[in-house]
Formats: structure tokens, sequence, C-alpha cells
């Protein structure tokens, strides 16, 4: 079994953007992805489940048992399609996020994708006042463009790597020659707390970029009832590693090597 | 070398119903299943090997050693053919999971079953007195189905995940087009303790769900039967991630990087 | 990658028995192993590699590096022809062991061979004055062939599992329709203790079933000779588990996720 | 995904000899081989891409996104033309360790190497006045060849093992014919720290060795601009490690098994 993503609609995009939002520090990613998802009104036309991700279902709504997976929102655009993906988890092992992400660019590009938004939080560790967004490109030529949405890109912050999903689809996007930058709002980094401040400074700047308008007043609404979800995958990625890690105590019982 | 299913008779089935019982928390579904195969004097027809299981052998009677291994067993029903997996252990790493249910799916669709049941223990982390029996679904269409059979969805209790088989297997059926349903008997869930109340509660849940009648009463004497067998494969599970967890002690070696 | 077992000479054997005995408790088996194949001046016939070893290159004689491996050698025996395996290490993942032993028994099965015996020790976890013979079978057609060798089948121990090669080549085996058998050799089960008592008794087994005769007054000094060897072996696994144990320690350093 | 070694330009080498320095012990090895590459203006020529690496991206210049790879650069040489293999970082799990070495083999026999040098440090856990360079070799032959160069092969030193692409690719070499030797500069061997002093007396013997000119009077200084790229590499292996071995707080989460 490996990850694979399924199409629900073929759709004929007009240069859609990919932008993606997964779980992450201060679920900033997920939380600004997810709105866009809901103000938008997107529609799902892909889904992705990998065998990397925590072997369990989630349960929503009145026990009804779901995979853990990703998904894929499209919806037209002024200037281009704007295509979205989003999810309730990342891979659990190294090679799991390479697999995961190289899926993802694979679908990107055949769907007509040449340039991808990563979203995610930069943890500062303390309590943050005013949060920046700060940016990451996977081509010099990029942050030109890019710097104009003020976005700071390594003036104030030495950022030396980007881990995961938002990370390496910058490496991976640029090996198959489409252009990439990662988006990051400035949050404490505290596990299991979303910061809905991080990810309204990141909507004003990702809307800026899509030129398009989105009513950003119902963010920390959408974001409290987002909770719910938010909290149950948080608490789960963290009792199963847990689990994973949880160490048996000695016993005495005999064994043959 | 992957998970593979052997298949010992090849049997024209009426819409089975597949039931797992594996061995997890309380050993629950386990010994549920155990007894009915044994009450139902259900006839093996396949058998799954993995190398997701531990490396090694069990010793059963008079030291002959088996390979841990998972089991099909089947009989003819009433309404339907009842078809049962159960077995040694689950898998050992997350992949495997994965890797494991999709086998188990793809072999029942290939046997016509159209319906899952899995049966599992729920840990509530203190005695229980009056176990109740809690449910999972994987389509909303079916909660109406089973709630007549006195399981609880939800109502008292909120269940964010189900780990492993008896989970996976409702999400993976799911994207097959399978119905499926776990059912749960609460329990304390403490480690290497096998509930024979919780099993009883879900054996009575089962009985009406498949409109059979089995004699519950030896229920606690053959699981009293079984333990010993039980025993030794939570003593194997222990015993072996013990080692896989063990740190060794620090010495004055040195190594080149 | 994977594992390989490269064929140094094809030989057409006589209904050849395969004897394995790799690194494990106490060292009984690779000591006793490693004594027959010197002791009857056996010829390799065949080297395995596998990237479920650990990853590194062991240096003998004057600083030449060498691949972990394990080989089989072989000579004509009187009744029926002797393949012994033999080797540095077994595999450091679960997934490892299965390949390697379904490798091996297809290798096995290549050459003619229908019954195997694996050597091992067996942990009884304080000093042992006589130490006896123990052994499991992978069929119980199979006890009364053994037993009249003197070999103890679980009446005195109750030995629940046996771990690694040892014991999945028994299980991997009688799938493919080949007996098998595994000696066990009692032993204090320290680690990093070659024990040349328990491989004596386990050798003056062997030869009582292989019906040939050798020269054991020679053990104590050979294994001797062969510490060097087995105390690089053990301190190199000693030593790169740890490497892969060590936890790191906190730093400030910021991340993105 | 797999390891992949993607070729730049293909170019007829002259009996090429292939050097690697990779990130290990006192960064040694990779210190030398990137002075080299700097000094004798080598040109890239390949690249290699692993989802065996951490799975990340590193930022260069400007918050500009790399994935971790490993570079092939050449330059024709006096007697015979040069191959340098160096890199952000090595494999992060053992299969990625055959994987990357058989990969990097298989490239070097294509373009015709029939000889490779291994450089890396040896860890004597204590400050080294004056560092000597230590030797293993895939072929006895070889020690006559290399000892001319003042290199120490086990007279003072007992080397057990070399652990990782120093040494596998020692092994993996013999077994297609491919002569090799590591060349190791002792080192304190404390983590996260750059030793000069080892690279400068292994580019003495490397250069002997090949039989070049090379100034080394600009080591220091190189390796000072090379620190702050190296600073962030360790720092990221660190962090990441961490992350990977933290081990999360237990909390009052229920689950099902």
């Amino acid at each position: 079994m490996e990850t694979t993503i399924t199409v629900l609609e073929k759709i004929k995009m007009k240069n859609p953007l990919l932008i993606e939002g997964l779980p992450g520090i201060g679920n900033v990613g997920r939380v600004a992805a997810g709105y866009l998802v809901s103000e938008l009104k997107m529609k799902k036309v892909a889904e992705l489940y990998s065998p990397h991700f925590l072997p369990l279902v989630i349960l929503h709504e009145d026990s009804v048992a779901h995979m853990l997976k990703c998904e894929f929102y499209y919806c037209k655009g002024k200037a281009r399609d704007i295509l979205i993906l989003t999810g309730d988890t990342q891979s659990i092992s190294p090679e799991g996020h390479y697999e995961f992400c190289e899926k993802v660019v694979n679908y990107a590009k055949s769907v007509g994708v040449k340039e991808i938004l990563t979203l995610g939080g930069f943890a500062e560790g303390k309590e943050v006042a005013d949060p920046k967004v700060i940016g990451a490109v996977n081509d010099k030529k990029l942050l030109k463009k890019y710097e104009k949405f003020g976005i700071d890109f390594g003036k104030d912050h030495q950022i030396g790597t980007i881990v995961g999903a938002s990370g390496l689809l910058l490496g991976l996007a640029r090996m198959q020659g489409i252009d990439a930058a990662c988006i990051m709002g400035e949050t404490f980094g505290m596990p299991l707390m979303t910061d809905p401040k991080a990810a309204d400074k990141i909507l004003h700047v990702l809307t800026k970029i899509l030129d398009i308008k989105v009513d950003l007043s119902k963010l920390e609404k959408t974001i409290g009832e987002m909770e719910d979800k938010i909290k149950k995958s948080d608490a789960i990625h963290k009792s199963m590693l847990e689990e994973l890690a949880a160490k048996p105590q000695k016993e005495d019982i005999r064994y043959i090597g």
C-alpha cells in the first residue's frame, strides 16, 4: 500500500495556484487554509490517503468513523484558479513525508499547477504581541515578487530549516520546475494550541497575493467552531505518539534469542 | 515479503458477514470471536501471515512451533453466512496495520462480504461494574440499524478514535463500498488482563445482530481454557517489546562516523 | 536493495541437512556452528548480505574491511550432506528477520534441503551448573525422532516463544513443507558472554543426530581463538545500538513545523 | 520514492578516483572534501536525493530553500581524473545507508571508477595534540600501496568498525570489484565541533596520494567561511533528532485498541 490520491472530479483548471495548509505549529497553516475553503465555498476534488499516517480512524458526527486523510479543494479565481490542500494530519515517518510530498507535487503538475504556496507557523518559543509573516522561496527570483506583500525574508529571522510538508514541497516542486514559497506566521509554538492571530496575519498576506476579498472578521468564530475537530486530532496525535513511545515495564519472562 | 492470505478452501458464501476479533484492550474482541468460532464449530478457510508481526514463533502443545498468524473461520448461518477473523496478534508497525487491513478487506470483498463487524474493548481506566456496549459505524445510515441492538453511539461516550485493525477496517471498508460497524465492550483496560464480562456483553449484542442462539453460559469456562494461550501471547508481546525498547548501557567503545 | 544470497559454487547435494547457528544468547548457536565448520573443514558455498544488518563494515586482519554477512558452508556427510548457516549478525529490524529467513528457506529448498536444525541458547537468568539441551519442532511427528537424542521437549521448561532466525526458520520451513527443529543449550544469558559449556552440550547432541564423530576436546581452545572476533562483533552491536538509541540533548534551536 | 542520482552532465572520465567526504565525526571528511572541491575549482556533475534523509529543506542565501542533497564534483587530474562526493547529510535509517551506498557504487562503476577513497574522523574521545591519519582498506593487497603515504593501518589503533557511508562504501565497492580505502583523521569527536587540524592532516595525505599540489594555507579560513553552513546543518540534524526522539507527556486521553 502506498500514498494514494483519489481524484473525485476531473476539472480543467486555469493556471491554478496550489495552497498547502496542514496541521503543524500553532495549527496556523491548517486554520488559514480551512478558513479559505469555507469562505470561498470551495469544492472537494481529490482525497489523499497514506499508510504513513497514524493507523487509526477518527470519529466525527455521531460516531461515524473516517480514515485520516488530506483533501484538495478547488474554486475558480479572478486571475487564476485556486487549489487548496488541507487535512487531518501529516506523515508520521520521515520517508512518508517524502512520499506524501512527491505525490502532491505530481498531482499538482498533472492539473497544471505552476506555483505553490505552503502555509505554516514559526515557533518563537515566547508570546508574540504582533506576529509578523516570514517567508522562504524555492528560487531566488521569487524574493522580489513576494517581498512586496510584506513578507519578511530573513531580515529579522535567521531560519535554518522548514520541517515537513511545508518545507519539502518547496524542494520537490523546484525539482519539477514549479515555483513555490512558504508563508509562516510567528507564533508561540506551544503544542496543542491553535493561534488565530498568526492565521489572521497569514490570511491578510494571502488574500493580497491572490488578489481576492475574503471577510476575515469571522475567523476567530470559525476557529472556535473548528476547535473541536482540531483538538480531537491534536489529542489523537498526542495519545498515539504516547502509545508508540510507551516503554513496557520489565517483567520476569524468559525468551530465546 | 508482504502480508499474505493463504486460502485453504474456496467456499461459495451466501452474503457473508465478516466479524473481526483480534488481540487488544481486555482481549475483548479476541475472546468473543474465539468463543463464537468454538460454539459454532466454524471451519478454518484461510490463514494470514505478515512480516509486520513480531519476528518469532510461538510454542504450543509439547514444544511445537507455530508462526504468528491470523485465521478466517467460516460457517453457514440462518439468514447469511458468517466469516470470523481472529488470531495471535496485530501488526507491530503503523504501515503494517494499513497493509494488514487492506489485505483483509480485499479478501473479504473477494468472497462477497458486504458488511463487517469489528469487536474490541473500550478502556475506561477504572473498574466497570456493568459494562455497556459502545459503537461506531462507517456510514451514518448504519446508526439506525445498530441502535436497536442496544449499542450506545456516542451519547455517553465521546470517543475520538479507534486505533488498529478494529478502526482501520471501518475506514478501508468504506473506501471499497462495504458497510462496517465497530462494537466495543467497556472494560478497565489494564494490560494483560482478559475481561470476560465485556466479552459477554458483546456476544449478547452480536448474537442478536446475527439472529443466532449461542450458549453463553460456558464463556467464563472457555476463557479459562483460552487463558493459557492468551497469557502466552500477551507475555510474548510484552517481552518482545521490552527487547526492542531495551536501551543498551554505555561502554567505552570507539567508533568512526 | 534487499537481502541477497550469492551462490559461490553450485553443488549437487545429497539430502542435505541445514544447520543454522547465528549470534544470539550466549553465542551458543554461533560457536557450535563455527566449531563444526572448522572441524569438518567445510567449504563456503554461498554468502548472504542484507540491508537489514547494521550499516557498517567490520575490520579484520590488519585493517581490512568486510561487509557484515552470513555464510553457508558445505561438506559431504555419511548418510547425508551437511550445510551450515553461520555469520556475523542477525537482522536489526522485525521485517528484516522475516525477509532474511524467507531467503534462507528458499535457498535451502533450492538445494534440496528437507530438514533444518537451528541452534541457540536458552537464557536461564542464573548460573547453570549442568546445562540441558532443550528443543522445539515444527511438526508434532518430529518429537519422537528427536527425543531419543536426549533433548528435553518442554517437560522441565515451559518455553513460550523463540525469537529471531532460530525461531522463524521453523515456522517458515513448515510453510514450505520442510521439517525443522530448534536445539537450545541452557545458559546464563548475560549479554556479551560466550558460553562454551552450552555449546559443548549442543554439539554432543548434534553429532549424535548427524551420526558423525567430531573431536570436541578442542572446543574451549577454539572458542578462545574465536573470542576476539566474537567480542568485536558483540561490541559492534552494542555500540551501534547505543548510537541509534542515543537521545540528543535539548538545545535552543528554533524550527518550523 | 527511492534514492536517486540525477546526472547533470555526462562526462567521459579518465580512470577517475572517487573521494567521499560527508558529514560525520568532527566533520573531517566533509571539510576536507569541500576544500578540494573549492581549491580545484571542480564542477558539479551529479546530484543525489534520498527519502532516507531528514524530511526538511535547508535555507541558504536570503531564505532560498534547498532539498538536502549530496553532490558529485569532477575535475581532470594529472594521472587520472577526480570525482568527489560530498553533501549536506547522510541517511537517517540503517536500510537507507545501504541504499545510498549501493546507488553511489553503481554510479561510480558507470563512470569507470576503479578506486574509491572515503574520508572521515576517528573519535579519540579526548584532545588530540598531533592527530595521526588512520586507515582501512577493502583488500589486503591495498595495504602496501597506502602505507607509504604515512597512513597507520591498525598498528596503534585497534578499530573495530566503520559506521555509515565511509565504511559501507568499502564493503559494497569490494562486491563490485572496486578497490577502496578509508582515511581517517584522529579527532576529539565532540558533536557539533568541526576539527580543521584533522582535516588538514587528511588533506596532506590525500594530495600525496593524488600527486597534486593544493594550497592548504587557506584551509582554516575556508573552514571559517564554511562554518555557517556546517553549523546550520549540524543544528538541523540535532534539532530534528530531538524532534523524533521527543517523548510526549502523558495526558488523560482514552483510546480504543
